[in-house]
């Protein structure tokens, strides 16, 4: 799994009980899975279809720095799966984890648009052909 | 299933395709299933501790007004188990369901925390007795 | 009165004192108004024209649950007259109370339009006609 | 009166009619008064109590400058009333205007606290002596 | 140097270590530049394109006000070069200084356009004439 | 140099043009320094003290994918200086560069503290360790 964003817990993040609030951890990953899609899809039209059982497993409390791990989980006709890992930057102790994010990619009409993928690819091996 | 909060789908709520950004919605979501969960628990110190699959059915558009519904599905020891799901307030139509999201109230130390309940009880009546 | 969304006060909704930032609960008060007007006159271009005498009753702290309340004074030709209340969830103690606040439906070019309601209609109704 | 602070219109101000949200527009007169308050009254832990009517003249669109106007209309025992009036940078347009906020000091208590001013002061000069 | 805006230190404004957060400050600075150079410009398609060095000198905490002020280095062909300084309104002190702000008017094409501008001007007097 | 963090342009990062507002690529290259810092320095109260000049080369529209890059120029005593860069993940065109971001760890008196630290270390090294 590769660890790219990272987000400093800030008190803007914090749920009254002044840990990160659940909310703001989702609105991070569905982002993050948003992002990484589009990339790998290369059509920004893509969204969030469905994603399976959330395990909240432990909180993290203003300072901590989190990292957002994504991972293909297999390439569909017009989707991508991925699973999600958030972890505390500094302990590597998991915070969430979610097996399956099923991002759709969609043509003009709203249609899901079949897009070609069968694996990961680089955008540095993209611009250098 | 009871829907009370309602949001106004504002620019500062969409993606770039100018739809509903999903990440919003999940925000939404895990805030009012946990003050649903305070309010039920009486125990301000409630956190989100599993939600099952999530459908993103449809999509909402700027201006749309949407709804945000909850209903228990079991109490547990420590914990509450409730379903949502969030519709257009126009149409009716249904824009994303989740089955279960278990909230669980804890103690001081952080330990799950017996609550005692077994129904679902309303404020007015609380505070008549 | 009917109250219908709630909101769990956060640390990003205080003010550098600690209690709950007056401008946040009239912004969350303008948008439940608009809202609930534009769902009663059907009509999507509705604005807030006038808001008679606020007062700020009693204030609230990070972790409460607040609701806000509307209720119809009045139709007018094309406008429509709100009171509100919000009020903390747990203890029903009055918040803020604002006895009017005029909301106008406008067409394309933006005047008043005549919107022919005069009693509260409820969207399942709507629905089944 | 007094213009000072400035805004500029950007997308996350907007309503979903793309003018500017009322609710905005509350929140950063709230904010004004308040730190106007607090500079005024050596007090930081000052409170708004009361606004009256409140008329919305005209709205703003995105990339509009907007400037916060205050004025002092009376010293009170532990209050300050403020008269305010938002209006476009470029035009001078009216956007919206209160006749009277009453701005409150506070103790540690949270009990009003007689203030001893009954006139308006410039930080320089308190500065200078 | 004209001191107007004033922000007043909220939660949301603060890093994890309860002081002002220096990208807050940074993002109420490039706003400020924007607005005050699209009224002198009189082009509302203005854009940041350069700043010197930046010291951040002091910081600020919650309940602090801070005015933000801004000075006219020069006027360009095409731009317009702007000094600040962001201070403490209570105490003076200096909190962050940039010698150098460079903003530019782009015509529809986004290309830099002369905009005529040899000296300050003040919106009160282009209206009266 | 090292890129980590993404963002998603969404049209709460705009300005009042639709291109990416420049306030909000301070705030988020601040927060980036900051966590990248306070990783290198193991000292959480690490605060931003300098940056060199900021040459904003391109922007970037809504839909666009920007990724962060930081790198080490040097370790001072108590502080870490970093270069950086900007840049639109899908086609690698540069959009700021600053290069230098002093950043200075302090103790619990705020003073600059000493960290020992000459070179960049993994994380995952030191939880091997």
């Amino acid at each position: 799994m590769r660890f790219h964003t990272r987000k400093w817990i800030k008190p803007q993040d914090l749920n009254p009980n002044g840990t990160l609030f659940g909310g703001r951890l989702l609105e991070w990953i569905d982002e993050e899975a948003a992002l990484y899609a589009i990339i790998q899809l290369e059509n920004p039209k893509t969204v969030t279809k469905f994603m399976s059982e959330i395990d909240f497993k432990s909180s993290a409390k203003p300072g901590d720095i989190v990292e957002i791990g994504l991972d293909v989980v297999a390439f569909g006709k017009a989707s991508l799966t991925l699973s999600c890992e958030v972890r505390n930057k500094m302990t590597r102790e998991s915070i969430i984890t979610i097996d399956k994010i099923v991002m759709v990619g969609l043509d003009e009409q709203g249609t899901p648009k079949a897009h070609g993928k069968t694996e990961v690819e680089f955008v540095k091996n993209r611009l250098k052909t």
